[in-house]
């Protein structure tokens, strides 16, 4: 590489850090040197384990910390935590910097890179509604707001809790309710929970949310964050109706936090995310990378890119970027939009796309649901699951899965998304040589089980269209 | 098809069955006839199921049985029961069968056929020990053998069991008989229990196994079944001393039962199998099929053809040489060595070749081993899981898996088994998008961080190779 190099990363979480990190194994600090800044006060931690941490499921904060500033201090990385970069100059190829903690606001530095990754995330929804920001309104995004949250459990007695979303994070921090002892009530504008769902898969989830207690009112736009006396939050208004709550936690999702970036001129996508090559280079840019929850995503079932925060792609991300400064060669392909999760003992999985959405991108398919069971059925908790899968007309090729259940059924989401990935027919995937025991899945695995009956709605669907 | 079709099915369990009724389904009585011979007493159970009926975990011997004699008839199947085919005249298209509850055992018939399906599955290994016969040792090969182990147990007081051979059956009567409280012994001659795994692989069962209270003994060649006075059997000897066992379990393995295959002329593998096309026709027939225990089957990863007896492979081909049957038309591709199993809190599972299968064919490949959790490290009940991972040298194609965990563990084998079918490299399985969250996985799954490393040493043999 010449001259020592300097790799400048923004964002201090899973894709900035995993990059540092990666470059730093790749490159010594005499070839290579790296400094991050971080505007929080924590590195490398994991935001989806927020809501287990809530719940109580998880003791303490620090066990979803996976590594300290200090231990990336220790490796070899120049981090600058409560600092904000504020400005991006692309044509001297340097970033502007603020300490957070001084006082006077005053203290800015411009910091030059050879290479400079972009890793802001994204920040939670905060729809502009009355009362949005009383006391007691909280979001789930960071470990701060988590213990924010946590501290006003603690200090006063909650009885009731809305959680205003029912998609992920929502069902999530429904749980961790629930755990708690704390009724919980969550609203949710649309027909149904978990809108990465189709809507007839979401009413099985809205129907065990409510036999688990967790009242889901569907259909409910929030209008107002009513607040008491002493300013505080006593509840929400919908045009539904009204709800009670010591505590409201908004789960409305995410949007990318690409200010900087739009500020410099850099090319982003209809949903404001980054839009990056296959190597996580910036779109145009040289040395410019990005990656995490500030980017769009190639989905390759649909060629579109799409908005999908989400953990594990950010690490990987960083891995590519990591590995692409520190002078190797990466790709980050795509995703194929998997994602599961799990409300009270409802697991619920997706991967591929929605009816919707392949319509949207002028696919026509043909659905089909069965309902399975994730072990032999003569087996000791065998539990019923739900498998929709849609594939292509005439192709055949699978378009995407879907999955409610319980114990066992979430992971099962894997074999559709590598068989996606792989471009496998629904016919081929009736082939599959799947793991089978009694305790573990039916002689006909739930996913075999869909992709016959798939196989076959593609069959009679093309003898109709020839014959007619 | 013109003119009415005999079909004639031997063997009345998964594959023929599974056949039949395929067939059945595309074609009605007036065009095809559908007769089915079955020496036994049951059709279509679930033989997988035999070791937790034992064991209690599942109740009735009935729970076990997919579909009835009478359910078969009801579907327009013409079953024989208790009838054997002695004899199948390929020249003059017929097979020869004897009514065995006829007591002059004289009473033979000649059926002829237009179309012939072989499902006459497999034999338990017997090895010619002495004592092998006395009452007390049992096979759980049927459901009949499964019958008259259980009302052992219920006649006498059985204190202590042994098991011989540490294989899929033999471990899951281990935890069947540790279910019933009685203490168990597994007597192995390999240096290893599970041959299906690596023996390093093997080594972390053993440890598990003698954790959980199931004595293993490794290295242990059966010499003789020891009897009592009465003539019932009281142990087993080995070279390595003597076990004390009120009853005895043989976990030995199976062979294809096609002695009257073999008598027709009709082609057999090495193992004794027959071999097929991928239409599941006997090879070098027009109108004979054959498929479950009795055949060999094509092993995608290795090209070459493999005996691997499993219900799963069994009803896939009756559902393929139903259709073909029927009119219709599909393949069975193959397998690629998929397997999973349980010993108490142990899940084990496996796919593709193991490093002895890989070297027998002439790959050169890398192989690691990682230590995972089943869950987000942080979240209760993350279990620790091994994953190994074997990768063709040079071209880092995915060779195989094994996995050693707990809860969680086993049916991750499943992504490694698409991937081989799509025969992707362990770096295309580092970008997989597997679901994930905090219950169900580390951000990075256990599978991909196999894949991680495996990909890392492919390319840091290929740098010393080159370097060389």
């Amino acid at each position: 590489m010449g001259a020592k190099q300097r790799m400048v990363v923004i964002g201090g979480d899973a894709a900035g850090m995993s990059a540092a990190s990666r470059a730093r194994r790749m490159r010594a600090p005499d070839e290579l040197e790296i400094t991050a800044f971080e505007r929080g006060r924590f590195t490398s931690y994991s935001a989806c384990g927020i809501p287990y941490w809530v719940g109580g499921e998880v003791d303490e904060r620090d066990q979803l910390i996976a590594r300290t500033p200090e231990e990336h201090r220790r490796r070899g990385i120049d981090l600058r935590m409560r600092t904000e970069v504020t400005e991006i100059d692309l044509d001297r190829q340097c970033v502007r910097t603020r300490d957070l903690d001084d006082e006077d606001g005053a203290q800015e530095r411009w910091h030059g890179f050879d290479h400079l990754v972009i890793a802001t995330g994204a920040r939670p929804l905060r729809p502009p509604l009355p009362g949005i920001d009383a006391p007691g309104v909280h979001g789930v995004q960071s470990l701060d707001d988590g213990q924010e949250l946590l501290d006003r459990l603690e200090e006063r007695r909650v009885r009731h809790a809305v959680v205003v979303g029912a998609g992920y994070i929502g069902v999530e921090m429904a749980e961790a309710f629930c755990h708690r002892g704390i009724h919980v009530t969550v609203l949710e504008r649309a027909e149904q929970p978990m809108n990465t769902l189709d809507p007839d898969m979401g009413a099985l989830v809205h129907e065990a949310m409510n036999g688990n207690g967790i009242e889901t009112v569907t259909g409910a736009e929030v209008t107002e964050v009513l607040t008491g006396t002493d300013g505080a939050v006593r509840g929400v208004a919908t045009a539904k109706g009204e709800y009670p709550a010591d505590v409201v936690v908004l789960g409305l999702g995410v949007r990318p936090e690409t200010g900087l970036a739009r500020d410099a001129g850099l090319p982003l996508g209809e949903s404001g995310g980054l839009l990056t090559d296959l190597a996580m280079r910036v779109r145009g840019q040289e040395n410019v990378w990005a990656g995490g929850d500030c980017v769009e995503v190639l989905d390759l079932v649909s060629g579109r890119e799409r908005y999908i925060p989400l953990g594990t792609h950010a690490n990987k991300h960083g891995q590519v970027i990591g590995r692409n400064v520190g002078g190797g060669f990466a790709t980050f392909p795509g995703v194929v939009g998997t994602a599961v999760s799990r409300v009270c003992d409802l697991e619920i999985a997706r991967t591929g796309l929605l009816e919707a959405q392949a319509r949207e991108v002028g696919l026509q398919y043909v659905a089909v649901t069965i309902r399975s069971t994730s072990r032999a059925g003569y087996y000791p908790r065998a539990a019923p699951m739900h498998v929709k899968m849609l594939a292509e007309r005439r192709t055949g090729r699978l378009l995407g899965v879907q999955i409610v259940g319980r114990e066992g059924a979430g992971k099962r989401v894997d074999i559709a998304a590598v068989a996606l990935t792989a471009g496998m027919t629904v016919e081929q995937i009736t082939a599959l040589d799947l793991g089978y025991a009694p305790p573990f899945s039916p002689v006909w695995d739930p996913v075999l089980v869909a992709a016959r009956k798939a196989a076959g709605a593609v069959a009679e669907d093309a003898r109709e269209a020839d014959g007619g």
